[in-house]
């Protein structure tokens, strides 16, 4: 029995991987364990049905037999939980990378989510400009600080873990701002992720989703 | 050997519990597990010493033995996969409880952080009625979903765990806005959280730091 996810049927950003399915397909993808995919409109993602699988109607969950889950931050950690390639084994370390986990998701990506949500509900409002000064100086404090974190190596905590999977997904989300290319080690740490395999086969099928061509690999 | 947290010496909400220190306080408690507090100043939050054990100079760490981890999302899990009480033992039960975890922190703390944020930083802009309108919007969205997901339930999925140790503490940031007491359920939710034994030893312990006074408990 394969899992199944949701995805957007029509993703918002037109195939760029930055919705939230596309970290759970990577991680599937690093841990080599084949998934379907269930597409949702804008509508089925907020009727009963779905708010049954998600109360907040949206994408992805994750249903596998008889257990279903929401928040994408929850499935992987399900996901790295019962395969290997995503936690270290090292009780010390693997906590140190699932403090990393929720460092991406409760620390660094809310600001970035709050820009962008900026730049598409407040546009046209007369404090724009100067709110988005505001914020992108918020995001740059946290940038900063991640940066000097990361200093020279090549990922947040020795190997690549679920927390470097979801660090590289939620700064991918700065991308077209120009912020994260400030941040030479930054800009390099994303292109490390997208550089994995198992990254590539991940965006090629959620790219698959938006062409509507199968991915060719 | 007992942890060591960090928490503000001198906490912005005055005491009332809406620090981050508290929800970590009130894991430990829950489990039984005596631990120390490092008190800091907000300029030691943000010198290097503090910088090696929290990246984003903010407050609570976690520290035992040669283990030091921050994000409070990741300490409670690491409280609960260490102790029992906050954690099902049922594999599916346990998975759905994370969920809970996540959707606390990555999808009901965001927009109300972004509320209170704004009440403080955006008072005396022109803005600032027409934001806080929206702002107020989005929350609404999300307790008005959580509230459905509730329904009459005493907690979210089961028995009390992690999941709702984070969401009543999260929700409580809400504390003089007016806004919780529009939906009775999750009103009761929170009273519910804060009515246990647990609850109520970190509660004073936190406030006692405010106030200087130990404890009379």
């Amino acid at each position: 029995m394969k899992p199944t996810i949701t995805a957007f049927e029509r993703s918002p950003d037109r195939g760029r991987g930055l919705a939230r399915d596309m970290r759970v397909r990577w991680a599937l993808e690093e841990v080599g364990q084949p998934y379907n995919v269930r597409l949702l409109s804008f509508s089925e993602m907020k009727e009963p049905a779905h708010r049954t699988l998600h109360p907040f109607g949206q994408i992805p969950t994750y249903e596998d037999a008889d257990l279903a889950l929401f928040e994408s931050g929850a499935i992987i950690l399900h996901i790295a939980e019962r395969h290997a390639g995503l936690l270290p084994e090292d009780a010390n370390a693997r906590a140190r990378a699932l403090t990393w986990m929720f460092a991406a998701l409760s620390t660094v990506e809310p600001p970035i989510v709050e820009r962008s949500m900026a730049t598409i509900l407040e546009r046209d409002k007369t404090w724009y400009e100067e709110r988005l000064a505001l914020l992108e100086d918020r995001v740059h404090v946290r940038l900063g600080e991640l940066s000097s974190r990361l200093g020279r190596a090549d990922w947040l905590d020795g190997a690549f873990s679920a927390g470097d999977l979801l660090m590289v997904t939620v700064l991918r989300r700065l991308d077209g701002s120009g912020m994260l290319e400030k941040y030479p080690n930054l800009s390099a740490y994303v292109a490390r992720g997208e550089a994995r395999p198992a990254y590539k086969r991940a965006f090629d099928d959620q790219l698959a989703v938006f062409t509507g061509k199968p991915p060719t690999g």
